[in-house]
């Protein structure tokens, strides 16, 4: 049985993976809560283990770490919503890495086509609503003009991974309540179907608590902090084309980019 | 007093800041737990109040929505974690928007100046140490073959907002530890003093929860969500400089990209 300590400075110095924390997370003075002293031994045991094996049952980790059972649930509570851990069924299991999804690729379709998975969507909810005011201003349109309110879970294998709302303008896209497949990439309609090339895109990503419906609809623990991004597009003539709002979970995914320097300090 | 209730359909249908999550984050069945039901309510208490403005205690709150002390303190410590709140002193008031930086920018500094805040960085640890393995191999050296970590807290406004720690081949740059003003551009360094220029960079972006460590050295609250950004960055002849962890205050930071598309789907 391998005692937590909450005091004491394990794996000070530099991490061995340059990804880690430094000094484990553990603050100089060398003092952490007893549930963050479990987490480090769960983390030195989980990464001893296969992706997809089987963590032992909360009591035998609890008997492993001598710590209460509520210390150690808030232990693996951190590492599944990081996702270092999953549920599967009533097991928890070693996780495999983020999806790493380009920043660069408009594409939701495209990205997870990328990493060897199999893209998906199920419609929520496609609707047209009277625009209000902000969202009229940033899709260019009139107040009151109707705009299609367009909502979709995210799939990877059949795994429910984000939710995407789109609004566009029903003026754009008259027929994309009977015309379109949802579980088809919305991009390849616009060009393949209305001749709309997608031009550019500002975007601004943050990260949020995911709300009880989000969590509900995408089958997280709610609370899990999810990758929010915010994409205003512009079709291939610089109009407003469609505001996009996806939420990624937070222990599925990560962004990459590609940065090209100027030599700024 | 405005009893919460945790049925109904608040806000339902399209919803008038199209950044806002669909229908408040209600479900479909209208059921939500009572705190997001008191959280739906200081929400709109926030949406009224300006940037600065101080809340009402808990006390109060509890009394204005009828609710439970415990309750309206988890819908508080919600809207804290994501950023509509901030406490200053003893008292929570209404946060202002959160920093944009962009993502293109290689440079903290600049990014921060560009809002209209001045940077600036303190330093935590500068020591060398012999190389890792993994990152030996993400650096291009030798493993065991000197290597500086440097270590700074972020700050904008004097606001400690993030955590950044850089690895760079003491070879690279042999007297770091006596040249460099911590409270400077690393790249301006890199630059002026040393005639190396910033090439490119891969970069990775995730959100993780703050170690006690990390949450002691920005002054956060612990378990808040971070984003979290990997780069390895290349000198202008291509050849790898330096590996940085960047942690950013998720309730204060999100980051912006520019796309450009091929009109792919």
């Amino acid at each position: 049985m391998t005692r937590v300590s909450t005091t004491g400075t394990p794996h000070a110095g530099i991490p061995q993976d340059s990804g880690a924390p430094v000094r484990a997370g553990v603050p100089e003075h060398g003092r952490v809560p007893k549930y963050y002293a479990v987490r480090i031994l769960l983390t030195d045991l989980v990464s001893e283990l296969a992706v997809g094996a089987v963590l032992p049952t909360e009591r035998e980790l609890a008997e492993r770490f001598g710590a209460a059972r509520e210390t150690v649930r808030q232990a693996l509570r951190d590492l599944l919503l990081e996702g270092r851990l999953t549920r599967r069924g009533r097991g928890t299991v070693v996780a495999g890495p983020k999806l790493a999804q380009p920043l660069a690729l408009a594409s939701y379709t495209e990205g997870v086509r990328r990493q060897g998975l199999r893209p998906g969507r199920t419609l929520v909810d496609l609707r047209s609503w009277p625009c209000p005011p902000q969202l009229a201003n940033e899709l260019r349109v009139n107040p009151g003009e109707p705009v299609w309110h367009m909502e979709r879970v995210l799939l990877a294998d059949d795994e429910r991974v984000g939710l995407e709302s789109t609004y566009i303008a029903v003026a754009r896209a008259p027929r994309l309540d009977v015309d379109f497949d949802p579980d088809s990439t919305f991009y390849g309609y616009l060009r393949d179907e209305l001749g709309i090339a997608f031009g550019d895109a500002e975007e601004r990503l943050e990260t949020v608590l995911a709300t009880p419906r989000e969590a509900l609809l995408i089958g997280t623990p709610p609370a899990l902090p999810m990758l929010l991004i915010h994409r205003t597009s512009r079709d291939g003539e610089g109009r407003p084309l469609e505001r996009v709002r996806s939420l990624y979970r937070g222990d599925r995914f990560s962004f990459t980019a590609h940065l090209e320097g100027d030599g700024q300090g």
